[in-house]
């Protein structure tokens, strides 16, 4: 089967650089895909994406060497194990709260005596290759969103689920549940930052990956140095306004 | 952030007609908004429309002041959460039993502390403008459809939820619960019509909107001079079938 | 092969009422083919459709007794075979000016030795059956559009060409050229109509069958006393609005 | 109401052959629904297709007497009455693992007060014809996979569950539960064999349908000469694939 | 009828920015028109976007102010009287080499009898207004590409050709054809720059508009500067590949 | 820029295996490139697809080393420079009749100096390399069908056109031309058959490729014999035909 390489790049210690899709079509998937990313995650849950765009979107970026990640819109077996299905290697599951749910959505993405996956990987087959099923349950990164009141309360028994590889924090939910605003690239002073903090130590005495969603280069360089193992940079969805503010202001100013 | 046009019509009194979309295209949602509606409903339940079409349907309607809702086909989370990103302006939840399922509905369409919504509003800043965060939850307009046996039942803790802002009826569930026929546009010997009656009743002691779905003009307005806040009336797909019939029979016969 | 209904229809002189679809979506056609027309056209010139609508419309058709045919947005071979392809029993060609045209038109339409059609008849053969290849010449049907200028003078050259079953008018255009309005249903003190008149006069001459596009079944019904074939009367698209208006006239006034 | 082919087929006895749709087009569809299939069933979990595919696909089969059914990817009602509500005339229901789920699904396929499905059948009145609403309950195949661990030790009561109308054997899934390879097609040394014999047993004991997937015609005529009712065989998708490998071997050997 | 605004502005001597549209999306057409420019041209010739795209892309841009505009990709009246009526307010044909060509394009642009348009303005109606059909000659734009080594022969007569509002310079075509490069931005040592300046020299003097396409800012600036009307910068498609260019370089340097 | 697979072996006397597409879909376009053919052609003629889907199919098939072509609908320069744009690398152009149709075709594949072709390459950089410009002229093979009346007549001087790679016979088309039946595989008793034969001799004085499309793996073998260099075989399509044949009769019979 083919290897997760971000996987191996986290096992490894080296930082892992990922792209964010919410823009439902091929044709940006395919422009992020010729850039330098590590990973991209198409986002089915803030994205303007479903099924019915993701599947090509990973058809077209299984054209190079970079991992397909999916965050899902909700903890939902059937949507998990369909995009599993698609050929996703990994996913980004919202909204964890506790420990059951936590174990509801690593077991989603295990073939049974692992977890419930239902068997019949058609695209796993073509991507990961003929001998997918002995491996994907190794393979296929499972990540659990740490972003809700709830799931701080119950990090240690979420982190000590087994099979869950890392975590991945939404700075703006985390803010929200904070009661501060939500946005990304918290500041120091704030206490979303340091139970961003705190979630990462965690993360780390529990030797599972750890990744967060970050809006600038600065930040996610920030975030790396801080120590965690991957981080995600605006998306393709901002790139084009950001460029185009960009440009105009050059123009028009 | 741009104003729920309708919620400040019910608030000021005025009465809402409200068109029904079924068709999965921009085409035909464009021509119904182009017509005198003051809202318009994506009918992600009974009508033929999933995600990927609703959001073009959404950016559509929206080179209008047409106010755009969205029926779910269930009282799902993910869903929810997902149209009301895609910049739906209110969401009609179908088949809420008890106070419990009111609760987990409204509380969708509410960022903390007053429910669990994930943040991340991509079209909704900019369909309502980029203070969305702060005023989305007064502008969502959450509507619960009473249309089962236990809804009935339950009719007071539903109505007393906390963010709902009005009820919705189905008559043919409705119909269907009280052992009738299906339909719309029941009179008034019928059970269903008595059930209608009381619903309307307790809403406005609740202080919130009630609505109904019609199959006509003329019980549309009745059901504007019981006292209803807002009314369906047919559909999209409905005219279709309505005006080739009108057509038809004045030339085959 | 399956016989091409409206074409034994006019054989017999019986009249024929057309339907006109201008909205991509199976959903719309599926409802406008569960109503009692005897064909309905699939409008690829200013309907808001191309191939990619019009191939699943054309397989949702074919589940009923309706005829499908195709108006094309112009005289191209391509385009004309390739829908022919997917299953069109007709093709109605716009913009026909003079014997040359028509015969561009028409010869596309048929395999050889009577036209120049490229072999290759997918859903021809399922929709219409394993013989296609030898009767499609037949049945198929060319209708050519007489709307311009040129096509006024050249109109005897065009009747004459073979293999063309019929013509249909298009009175905007035909208004346009004459230096009048366009719109349809034009009254009889119109150039227009005189010469809607004239044409008809000319097709009963040359034994070819001869419709046109209206806006209501009032006028529909003239135009079939007069002694046209075919009609068309409005669209799907113009019911939408259409009913739209009635309906909501009714409540708001 | 049109009648369910299929069902009255197995009431008299008669095998069903049934063919396995997981290319979401309306064109593959097509091409196998002019093939001498019993039934389709349009794969919404294991197949790469989703409802805005689904529905085209349904439109499609519909030109035929080909029963259509659909797998869900879960047992969750809003997918399951929206698939009914386009008209699919049974569902395939994976993971039942015991009578609590049995039940949530069997009555969201029912009406009250046989059950919960929401009332609004769109495409069912089209396909179905108008009185869907009298005898859809009857007429819907309820067809739940026995695939998984807790299935098998609670069978008996998941068979009784009122309203189910058969059972349909993943072999893959079982075979992952009971500790062996996934795979279709299982020899009868295995455990997995044993089970399936134990299943049709007790399918017929309930006197419900019994199905089984299958890999190759030698297997589904094994099958249905040990008793089961319907089979299906591979899937467009693999007659791709098989028919590939069969030409290109001929021609690179 | 909806004033033309970047004609207006052209005439009015201020400068226009034009935004370039790539990818067959609505969404990120809706991030760009929510962006500051003038005008949107979605490119049908070199961008992957066909009219099944175009379509919504057009709808959706419609909620704001800026004037959608189209590129085709060739010479054809089927295609550029189809997007008209989809509601594009301009047309840019490219590879126009000669007087017969320039008409060719402009007349498919208008009604008679000032050329040869088609009637039937759908969208038109619905985007520009009920009394589309009296202003849309005027209000629409007809642009013709000067990039051939034809066009340059023949420039004064192409110039000259009746309702043909401006020119528009392709700047990596129009270096192929004079032996160079491909490629935007030309400096002033290249005969590019050369012809470039005397294309703007001549469509001054037949006072119609000239514009350019441009690879940056910078460059932009400097051929409003030089007189341009109106320039192109970029586009979707290039901003992704731009920023994350950026943000990684940043991240991984 | 990356090499032409296909062009390679031809030029090393390697027979190419060529599978054909006609099912507008990435997933059947996947499981087709994950076979073992050298090339596959995406039919835009008498395949069910037209450009919005074939994009995605030649985003899906360039994650494999199999050389993608694309057979247009007609010999129009827009569609071809639309499909090269789109990272097809060669064109396969129907109804070839004379040395002008020839040049034409040709040009509209080569950039100056050589053709017309208009520069903007888009998936053409992506899936080529950013050296593209320099070497496509080169790369893209121009294959020209011959398979009506005129082009037997205009043989010679087609064959010898500046930049053509080969002839591709039709054989339905070819045999219709020459008033034989329409059908693959022509037995030696034809004269159809005897014009391939022709045909082929001519296209090897000519240096140039010649291949045929067949029905199955013994006639193309035996073309291979014959001399041909590329033979194409049934089509995804016809496979789906084909295998549930197999399986249906095994089962039934």
């Amino acid at each position: 089967m083919r290897k997760n390489k971000i996987k191996q790049m986290m096992q490894q210690g080296k930082p892992v650089i990922n792209g964010w899709l919410q823009i439902p079509s091929t044709v940006s998937a395919e422009v992020m895909s010729h850039e330098d990313w590590d990973s991209l995650t198409i986002d089915l849950q803030h994205g303007l994406i479903s099924y019915e765009s993701a599947l090509p979107m990973l058809q077209t970026i299984s054209s190079t060497e970079i991992t397909p990640l999916v965050r899902v819109n909700w903890n939902e077996p059937g949507q998990i194990m369909k995009i599993l299905d698609a050929g996703s290697y990994g996913i980004i599951c919202p909204m964890v709260n506790n420990k059951k749910e936590a174990e509801k959505f690593v077991q989603a993405c295990l073939y049974p005596p692992d977890g419930y996956r239902s068997f019949g990987p058609v695209r796993g087959l073509i991507y990961g290759g003929s001998d997918y099923s002995k491996h994907s349950n190794d393979e296929i990164l499972k990540l659990a969103m740490i972003e809700t009141k709830d799931s701080l309360v119950n990090l240690d028994e979420i982190l000590s689920v087994n099979g869950l590889d890392g975590v991945y924090i939404g700075p703006s939910d985390l803010g929200l549940a904070l009661g501060e605003d939500p946005g990304f690239d918290k500041n120091k002073s704030t206490k979303t930052y340091s139970e961003i903090c705190k979630i990462l130590d965690k993360a780390k005495k529990n030797r599972i990956f750890a990744g967060i969603h970050t809006g600038s280069a600065e930040y996610a360089l920030e975030m790396l140095e801080l120590g965690f193992n991957y981080v995600s940079v605006g998306s393709d969805y901002r790139s084009i306004s950001a460029h185009s503010k960009t440009v105009l202001s050059k123009i028009k100013n």
